[in-house]
Formats: C-alpha cells, sequence, structure tokens
C-alpha cells in the first residue's frame, strides 16, 4: 500500500459499453467480473463502470481520488480480513476480503479506531454469551436463536412495559397464526414485495402455506370477523409475535440478521376524521416508551413526504395525500417535534413520522413509525357504517416503536454495554455470605427479596470472596449484597452497587424499598 | 328402519379372503370398498370382516346385534346427516354421512339427547362465536383460527397464571424459534415420529427447515449451550409456543384441531437422586394449577408402566425402568394420588404419570402428565459434571400441566358454559347508566375500575334500558352495575351478579374490594 501511494499511480475513469468489458475480462480471466457483468447484462444495462490504475481494470462505478498519491500514509490502515461467501450464499466459494480504511488526517483515523474499539467491547454477539443471553445451536441451526432465561427476562419486561404502555392509550392485544395461504399476502400485496424473502411452507399432504413475512394482513382479518359501527372506531390492535424471512443464508449472523423476528406491531382502525388524533396517540406511546429508556432527548423526526415528480410511485389519490402530509405537519407543529421534511422517504400507501434516534457510540438508529395507510382497507374491502347506515372504508394507521425484540435486544446490549438498568436486568441483586457461617441469612435475605419479586441469587459456592464479588461485577448485576457478622446482627446488608462503586450498609427493609422504587420508575 | 326392524333380518359374520372379497366388491361395483380393500392388502392383511343383511353385504369388523329385531323402535333416533369428504381429504369426493343412535331402552336414549342437547349450547365453535373470543378467515385459511382481544385476555390470564405457579417451582421462561434444521428432529426421533405431520419450510433461497412438532428437541439444545455442574441441577425451562402439525386438511376445525398449538410445555433436567422430589414437584404444580380452577377433587391418576410381555417396544434397561416404576410407585402412595396401574400406557422412554378429569358434562379428559426420561439426553449427549468432573448423562422430566391454550380454552368454554368466573372473564364488569343523564357519572365509574385493573366497559348506547341489560347477560358478564340517580346520590352502584341473580347497591369501594379479592382468588 506504501508503495502504491508513493508511485502516486493515476486513477482514470474507463466506462465501456457492456459487451467490451465482457470480452476484456473474459480475456484476462476474470471469472468473477466477468459473472457479475452477465447479471447487469440480464438487468438491461448497456454500459459498465470501469476504473484503471497502473494497468489493472476494476468494475467500480466510483468515484475514487485522481490519484494514490493523494493518500497520507498516516491516515489510513488495513484493518480486518475476513472470509466471505461469493454473493453472500454459503453454497458459493470463499473468499478473503480485506477491510481498509482511510481517512482525511491521522486524527480522525485514530478517532475512528477507538470507537471502533468500543464498539467491539460493546458487540451483542460477545456480550450476549458472556452475559448468557442467547445461544445458538448446530442442529437448529444459524439464523435461529435460542433466548435462555437471563434472554428472555428481558425480552418480557420490554413485552410487560409496551404493552402496558400501549394498553393505556387503548390497544388491544390479539394473537393471529404464523401461516396463512398464500392469497392474503398476494392481496395486500406482501408476496411480491418480499418475493425471495418469503419462506412457504408445505407437506407430503399437499399443504400449502407462507410464513408471514409482516402482521397487517392478520390484522385486516380480526377487523373483518365482525360487523363495525362508526361507533366503534378507533380499534387498535397490537401483537407481538414472529414474522418470518428467508434471509440469504451466507448473510445470518448474532441477532441482527435472523429468520425470525419477534416484532412488536400495532394497527389502529379509524374514521377519517379521527385519524389526527390517533397519530397524535401514537407519537405519545413512542414517546413515553423512549422517555421511560432514557433515549427521548437525543431524537429528531422525519416528515417522510411522496416524490411529487413521481406520483405513479404511490398508491391513492393526491387528495389524500395532500390532506395526510398537511395533518402530519400540523401535528408536527401542535406537538413540537419539529419534524423535518424529506421528500420521497414516504410509503407507498401514505406519508408517514419516522423517529431517529442516536445510540452510546453516535450511530443513528431509525426504530419507530406512525404511519397513514389509506390504500390497505380498500384492498382488504374493510369498511364500518357510519350514522346513516352507509359502509364506508376505514383508514389504518401503522405504528412501530420498538420494532423487533431481537433488534432492540442488540441495540439495548451495545447502548448499555450490558449493563441493563436495574428494571431490565436479569439478576438484580446478588447476595454474597462472606462465609459458610452466614449462608443462612444469606438465603433467608434471598427468600425476603423473591417474595417481594425482586430477581435475587445468592453465591455460596467455595470460590473465594473476592472471586465471587468479581464474579457478580462481571455479570454487571445492579446490586451485590455482602453479608458477615455485622450484617446479620443488625439485620442488614452491604450494598455494592454497580454504577456508583460505593458500599453502603442499609436494612433489608430500607434497600428493598429503595429497589423496588428504582424498578417501578425504570431508570 | 322401523321396516327393516319388523323384518328381522338376521346379520350373519361372513369374512372371506381379502382376494375373494376384493374380487365380489369389484363385481358389485362397490368402488369404495375396493380401494379399503387395496389399502387393507398394502398393510399385509390376508383376510376381511365383513357382514351381510338381507343379501347387503357390508365390509366391517363387527361385532353386531344377531339380527335387525333386537332393536326396541322407541330407542333409536337417526339424528344428523353430515356431508364428510372420502378419507378425510378435500381433496376427495364428498359423501352423505348419516348418524344414527340406538340404546338399551327408551330412557337411555332420551337421557342422552339431553346430555347432547346440552353439548350443543356448550359447544365452542357457537359459544366462541357469540362471545367474540375467536376468529376465521377464508383468505387466511381453516385451521388457522385469530384470537380477537376478548379470547386473547383469557389467553393471557391463563398463561400469567401457569407462569406463577410454575416459576414459584423453580421453572424459568426460554424462548426458541419455531424451525429448525431436520437434523434436530430426526435425532430426537420426532421427524419419524411425526412424518406426514411434519411443516416443511422452504423458499427460492433453498433454504429447508422443519416447523417445530414439539418443544423438547430445543430445549435440549438450551440446556447444551452451557457447561453444567451437578451443583446447577435441576435446570427447569418452559416456554408457551407455538408446535405445528399438518394435520389432515378435511379434519381441521374449530380449535379442537388446528394446523398450529401454543403449548405450554415444560422440561427438567435433573440427576438421577433429584428425580423423585422433581416429579413430586411437578405434582404440586399441576395441583395448584387444577385447584385454582376448582377441578381437583374430581380426578383419577393412571401409573402408565410399561408392557412387561414386548419390552422390545421401549428404549432404555430394564433396571432403569424397574426404578422408576417404582418411584412413581412410591411417589403416588406418599402423596396420597391412589394411582392405577396401567401396563402398556408408558412412553418410549419412561414411565408416567397420567392425570384424569371430568369436564360438566362428565366427559373423561386426559391433559396433565408427568414423564421419566433417560434415553433423550443421551441422543443429544447431554451432560453435567459431578463432584469428581466426570460428565454423566442428566434425567429429562417433561410435564405438561394445561397442555394447549387452544385445546385448554375449548375445555374452559364447554365447562362453564361460556359463564368464565371472573378473573378469566374478557368484561369483568358491564356498566349501564339508566338513561344519558347518568353517563358522566358511568363514566366516572369506568375510570375508577380501570385504574384497579379491573376490566370494564360502559354501555351508554341509545337502547333501552332492558335492552342494554339483556345484551350484558348474553355476554356473560359477571357483574353488570346499573347506576342511576340514587346510585350517582350515594357514590354507589346497583349491582346484578350472574351467579345470583340478586340485586345489591354497594359504595363503589366496597364493589372495588369484593371483586378485587374474587379475581385475586381465582373463585
Amino acid at each position: 500500500m506504501r508503495e502504491i501511494i508513493k508511485a502516486n499511480f493515476k486513477i482514470e475513469e474507463a466506462n465501456a459499453p457492456i459487451e467490451k468489458a465482457e470480452e476484456d475480462f473474459v480475456k484476462s480471466q476474470q471469472g468473477y467480473k466477468v459473472e457479475l457483468i452477465s447479471d447487469l447484462k440480464e438487468a438491461g444495462e448497456k454500459e459498465v463502470g470501469l476504473y484503471k490504475i497502473n494497468g489493472f481494470v476494476d468494475l467500480c462505478k466510483g468515484p475514487h481520488l485522481d490519484s494514490t498519491g493523494e493518500i497520507d500514509p498516516q491516515s489510513f490502515k488495513l484493518n480486518r480480513i475476513s472470509g466471505v461467501y461469493w454473493k453472500s450464499d454459503e453454497k458459493n466459494k470463499q473468499l478473503q476480503r480485506i477491510y481498509g480504511l482511510a481517512f482525511e488526517n491521522k486524527n480522525a483515523l485514530k478517532e475512528y479506531l477507538k470507537q471502533i474499539e468500543e464498539a467491539g467491547k460493546r458487540d451483542h454477539r460477545k456480550l450476549g454469551k458472556e452475559l448468557d443471553l442467547f445461544c445458538f445451536s448446530d442442529l437448529v441451526g444459524p439464523g435461529l436463536p435460542m433466548f435462555t432465561p437471563k434472554g428472555t427476562i428481558i425480552i418480557d419486561e420490554l413485552k410487560k412495559h409496551i404493552e402496558t404502555v400501549c394498553r393505556n392509550h387503548g390497544f388491544e392485544k390479539v394473537m393471529c397464526p404464523s401461516l396463512a395461504k398464500i392469497e392474503l399476502f398476494e392481496l395486500s400485496g406482501h408476496a411480491k414485495k418480499f418475493g425471495e424473502e418469503l419462506f412457504r411452507v408445505t407437506s407430503s399432504r399437499e399443504h400449502d402455506f407462507a410464513l408471514k413475512p409482516v402482521q397487517c394482513p392478520h390484522h385486516t382479518q380480526v377487523y373483518a370477523s365482525k360487523k363495525r359501527s362508526y361507533r366503534d372506531l378507533p380499534i387498535r390492535y397490537m401483537e407481538s409475535d414472529k414474522m418470518y424471512r428467508a434471509e440469504k443464508s451466507g448473510e445470518v449472523g448474532g441477532l441482527s440478521r435472523v429468520y425470525a423476528i419477534t416484532v412488536e406491531d400495532g394497527h389502529s382502525f379509524c374514521r377519517i376524521d379521527q385519524v389526527k388524533d390517533e397519530v397524535k396517540n401514537l407519537i405519545s406511546i413512542i414517546k413515553d416508551f423512549y422517555s421511560g429508556l432514557g433515549m427521548w432527548d437525543n431524537h429528531w423526526v422525519s416528515l417522510s413526504v411522496r416524490d411529487y415528480s413521481h406520483p405513479e410511485k404511490y398508491i391513492g389519490t393526491s387528495e389524500d395525500w395532500d390532506l395526510c402530509e398537511k395533518m402530519l405537519e400540523e401535528i408536527s407543529d401542535e406537538m413540537g417535534l419539529d419534524a423535518q421534511r424529506r421528500e420521497g422517504e414516504a410509503a407507498l400507501y401514505g406519508p408517514k413520522l419516522d423517529f431517529m434516534f442516536k445510540d452510546a457510540l453516535g450511530k443513528e438508529i431509525q426504530i419507530p413509525t406512525v404511519q397513514v395507510d389509506f390504500a390497505t382497507p380498500k384492498r382488504f374491502n374493510l369498511v364500518y357504517t357510519d350514522n346513516t347506515g352507509k359502509e364506508i372504508n376505514p383508514v389504518m394507521v401503522h405504528r412501530a416503536v420498538l420494532g423487533s425484540y431481537e433488534r432492540f435486544l442488540v441495540l439495548l446490549i451495545e447502548h448499555y454495554a450490558g449493563a441493563f438498568p436495574t428494571w431490565l436486568s436479569p439478576v438484580q441483586t446478588m447476595i454474597i455470605p462472606v462465609s459458610e457461617k452466614f449462608n443462612e441469612y444469606g438465603n433467608k435475605i434471598l427468600k425476603e427479596l423473591k417474595q417481594n419479586d425482586i430477581r435475587a441469587e445468592i453465591d455460596d459456592s467455595d470460590e473465594s470472596l473476592g472471586k465471587r464479588i468479581r464474579n457478580a461485577e462481571k455479570q454487571k448485576i445492579p446490586y451485590i449484597l455482602v453479608v458477615g457478622e455485622k450484617e446479620k446482627g443488625s439485620e442488614s446488608v452491604a450494598v455494592r452497587s454497580r454504577d456508583n462503586k460505593e458500599q453502603n450498609v442499609l436494612k433489608i427493609g430500607e434497600f428493598i424499598e429503595n429497589i423496588e422504587k428504582e424498578i417501578k420508575e425504570k431508570k
């Protein structure tokens, strides 16, 4: 690399007609490039992007620097190699990929490397194993994580929290099957949208189903199961269930890319005159939830509207769209969201408000969204009767709050570096008797904590006191309660807090009161 | 029928060699019988059972009466016709089936018809629709029920209850995917066991998975994800998740036979010296749960042991079996279960205790079971290290408490005829203001009830007071609160109880206290 920089080779654009490029690469025996060009030909391309460096011709759309000499030898780094499958398909050959970084100056590189190191420590796969949150099995297969008791506690706490918040805003839980006839998704448009990502379910008894890639079509069918009157609306359904996507086998890994994601999904069916209040209602849910996690202060909102120069890309009348976009703008003003207009970012069926947060490493994350949908109720012929007995299509409002539990867990693990707030911690307190003599007292406290629904464990193994404390610290348990002679005598516990490293002796009742308050307030 | 009885035809057994029978039925153009005979031939049968009545020859194993004249013309009834698919496959032709009943005497018939009428009123499909608990959609497909908000509440309450009971007995929740590579089920033996009932999952990206027909293989993989020491055992996993069975398409219906059943499943991994205590622990769970539902007093227990004349039908050594059977017998004595020995009823891998209950119609139901399994941990090479560092296979104990939520809901709907105990009722109280003037007071009470986590609704529609009360009664809501002038003045409610039909005026605080107690005690 340093030699190439020193040589200061020119980097020249050398685009060519596709046939010519193919001929040249066949001649130079660049089989992979020939394969890519044949894909491009199939896609109807007439010309391919090429760049030339010191005689080497690469298939690339650019842009590039003008010459290799422009790179500062102090501000680049070859940082990683890895084996990857050609076209991400594990049936193909494995290639070696070399990763390189280049920055404008030395300091920018240094800062980035530090950030990467920090991210590495927080990597959810590493922490997930260390904290025993989830696991994989060769027999079950990659892309199919299993949640251990500890990981399941976190997901259950999140579920309880989001369901309580949503219930307080009028949502009701429903339970739908994972399967449906393909006709359901053909009518909704998802069969076409997901295409290759759709899992098909068959049996030797000639069944033919699809695994659901989204929840909305099933929810329309619960709505459709009864006559609805204008007085019944809004009707709001929520469900935390698995949705299935046939990801490329070479691309699944950790919790970020899996075959089944457990999505916390919700849909409101309402009258047109209710849409505005409903959207506000849904934004309140998002605000309540992210405030609880201390993430609300660090966000911005996108008002994602249509691409006005390409109306053909959308469903629905231009009047409906104008109405909806204006409504979302008003809501942004009234709620002080300061939403930034993004043209062309709307969904197929309507405009939306997207909420962007930053995680602990400054990475931007878009999870919550509120989308107004006129099209789906019409496709499924959903109706309610108005006060004159006329049948009208309701409006459907889609909302995501935490998105999928798997990806949200990745965010939480990396955001907190595994040190979850007490309400989410799988083990909230670890009791450590200083010696065997105090095991009985330790177990008495364990029982008392459990009776108060505090998740507690005791480490009364033969390990040394220091080792046991270090083990509990490694598990990032919020409170370690050390008990010995003094504590037993005064019915108290010596509390070591994970977050402030202080040790305080508290009466057991006092400790319970403090931790209960902390759990309740989700601090 | 009456003519046939009067004619007093003889019913003669006329078994024949299979080739002869086939020849005769081909001659008489009885195509369906020919098809059945060809199946029997394939299964290796040499002779078929035939009966002759007045020249008509039927394929039947018997037994029969000696002559048609033995039937009392007063004690039989042709009670139903229905269309059924040949061999229960909806791709086959539909046939007309005629159902007939015959009893020893008139009274037995009458009694049975009364029972059937009562069962009809309690039919879960009928009540499920009337009470809006679940629904079906042609687009989703038969065999794939969707639970409405009301049905979901019942399932969630059951789930909360069973999870609390099990957690108090040391169980921890895990979450496993619905899919796995077929190898997992080949190793566990379930691929062979379920055969045609297995759903396969594929995609155009060449994935090849199976939908899990049981939970145990996944749970073994969570166990196997970490090193386990003798000190860690017992380890107990529970999970309420869907399991999939490719039932015959012509046989699915209601909630009793569906493609996906949500099973509340649990497995303990323990040392051999812990098995006895563990089985007792699991029986306590079953006892706690069914006592809570008021069904414990009416049960009997089967000690299902192996068929001693066919040891080849089972897995494991005869010493292990003897030990286990003796252990279960001792447990039965110590816990006063009075278990009745049933030879040949054991599972493939070990003996079990099965609990039999009776529902409101006197029908026997076998749901809870505790099974001791030496084989599975060996197949999956599960181990723990004992105090000398040696690797030992744990024993796996399978248990079912409520079985599947779908079938348990059928049992509950039919047992209670839809009048669920208050803790399970989707709507626990309905508030009915006597006129519009008292809607405000009614809504104030609604808010107060909801704040106390009581599931309440208000009917302030324009319908007459009588109609609104009747509607709430039809919905089998435990408490109807009527409010008018007198109630508003005294901050009280006029309570109409579903169960005793009395009307009492209570202070609102008093009512809340009563219903909270009832919910907590699950009466």
